[in-house]
């Protein structure tokens, strides 16, 4: 038997009918599979926040906070203030948050990973968003934040993203990769009106075409030059490198989830190691999940980033694995099947 | 302000963007508003299990698993190996479970509150499933074990139930009180196939004859007297009495749910104490939300009783009370607002 076909006799053996956990049924099954492991674990769960600025953003055409935030949350994080702090405490989640490209220069003594690569990104309206080797290296300071952790004991991993404007930048991603209109893949963002939102759809169109985004012959190195950001980059060399470890990703929210369609690109069985912890409110992200055939674990119409879905879906999952481990089987409980 | 203005105007301060926590706002919002406080509190959470035996299971026209498996569910309880169990454990959530009428004598040292009205109801098919003094006492058991948890601390419960047979009652129930053909109640309950889902049909629109269902003047002493089962009658009493402490109340699946439409026929205002905790996959649970106005807080595809939904639901009120409470607002964090 395969171990997906041992996973599932091991689950229908349980006190309960065939099927009456639902998803969690499912879940149990991908987790087992991906550790392969009738008795899979999630160990030391730990979310990673990877916060960037976008020259865009300073533009105020796509964004109706001011860049500022991008680093005044950082602060908030620091001070555990966030939304993203109070449930990764709550579910004893580990959190790090990356300074990947903040337009400040942060204390030094700040417990953060320091792995800016730039004061944020340039204005994709008129330039490249950044160079080559600011790719790579992005992408591989995102692979060893993600190898420490694992060294550490970490099995199970999520990536969350604060930055101005990068709803831009992921709705750009989406619309190449998955060759949708721009209006399938814009949408409010943190809170944009609806006059804000056309200019919002004008700018990046015009985006779109400077960057000549309906070429297929784009490759996913000189996506994220021409309308990446620096937290995007870096969080996708952290995805390669959670599938490289064989660990459970925990996928977030839209951008977060435009990050894993720039990493299937390097790596096309990504998905395998992936469950997707919640549907977002932001326009797009349902045909994101389509694109994955994923089922969320939660649909709570929540459009924060940060990370946020990926804390509340842990529970979730521990919860899967807990009764794949601990429930009784129809056997040894005593109880009777159907008739 | 009304306790909504001031607890809405604390929810739109935090640092997210307005409306980005989506649920977990309104969550906030009415647990809040329950409490009439801006710092609600979950304490002491708790789930009840009430354990009851149908005469109808004898039957076997209505049910797959034999009668026997209400009694060997509950002595899986006791040892911990059920669903309940597992995930009461992983958020420590209390657990009591009840026999209200299961159809065995369990030992009297075992660790549950020893309610049995009888040795299961009457087979409705037939007669009445139980008398009005019935009833009555069932009721009372049921609000005086919610006072003796509320006595104990507990300010958040939830009800489940275990009874071969139970879902045949509940769809009974549905059918009456929403004025809605047997069809759209009916479902698989703990999974039959579709033969069998056509004689459960025929059976009930048999039973719905012999009662008078049609009837509009049936008090719900009568209901619960004509087709009720014992544990839905207990927690019928269960549910009046959390409303009638103010408690919050974590309404789970499609037998809970029909519970409830019992007891809103008592206390027609028992919805503003009541969050929902899923979606069941069993057939007529999403419109009986529907007739609540409810947004379930979890959709997992799951139809296993027990309080199983109540309890995954419950670290998720818990995270919107955490966010009320402890993250900070724009002012106190510094984040500049909206440009």
């Amino acid at each position: 038997m395969t171990i997906q076909e041992q996973l599932q006799q091991k689950i229908n053996n349980k006190t309960k009918p065939v099927g009456a956990l639902g998803l969690l049924e499912e879940l149990a099954l991908k987790i087992g599979a991906v550790q392969h492991s009738l008795s899979p674990r999630i160990s030391h769960p730990h979310i990673v926040v990877f916060a960037g600025d976008h020259g865009i953003a300073a533009t105020g055409k796509v964004n109706p906070y001011p860049q500022a935030v991008t680093a005044q949350m950082v602060l908030n994080f620091v001070n555990g203030g966030a939304a993203i702090n109070v449930f990764t405490k709550q579910h004893n989640i580990g959190l790090t948050v990356v300074d990947a490209g903040v337009n400040v220069d942060f204390d030094p003594s700040l417990p953060i990973v320091h792995a800016k690569i730039k004061h944020g990104t340039a204005d994709y309206s008129a330039f490249n968003a950044m160079g080559l080797d600011e790719v790579n290296t992005a992408i591989e300071k995102g692979k060893s934040i993600v190898q420490k952790l694992f060294d550490d004991g970490c099995n199970t991993i999520g990536f969350g993203e604060m930055g101005i404007g990068n709803t831009s930048s992921a709705s750009l991603i989406m619309h190449h990769l998955l060759n949708l209109p721009l209006s399938a893949c814009v949408g409010r963002g943190t809170g944009t009106n609806d006059e804000q939102l056309q200019r919002k759809l004008d700018t990046l169109a015009e985006v779109s075409s400077l960057h000549d985004l309906h070429r297929t012959d784009i490759t996913p190195h000189q996506l994220l030059c021409r309308i990446g950001g620096f937290e995007i980059a870096m969080m996708t060399g952290a995805y390669l490198k959670a599938a490289e470890l064989n660990m459970l990703i925990v996928v977030d929210g839209f951008i977060s989830t435009a990050a894993l369609l720039v990493a299937q690109q390097y790596n096309s069985n990504i998905s395998s190691n992936c469950v997707f912890a919640h549907c977002s409110d932001e326009n797009g992200h349902r045909k994101m999940l389509e694109h994955f055939n994923a089922k969320p674990v939660l649909q709570l119409g929540m459009r924060l980033g940060e990370g946020t879905g990926a804390a509340l879906a842990v529970p979730v999952l521990q919860s899967a694995v807990a009764f794949l481990n601990e429930m009784a089987n129809f056997e040894s409980a005593g109880v009777s099947g159907k008739a």
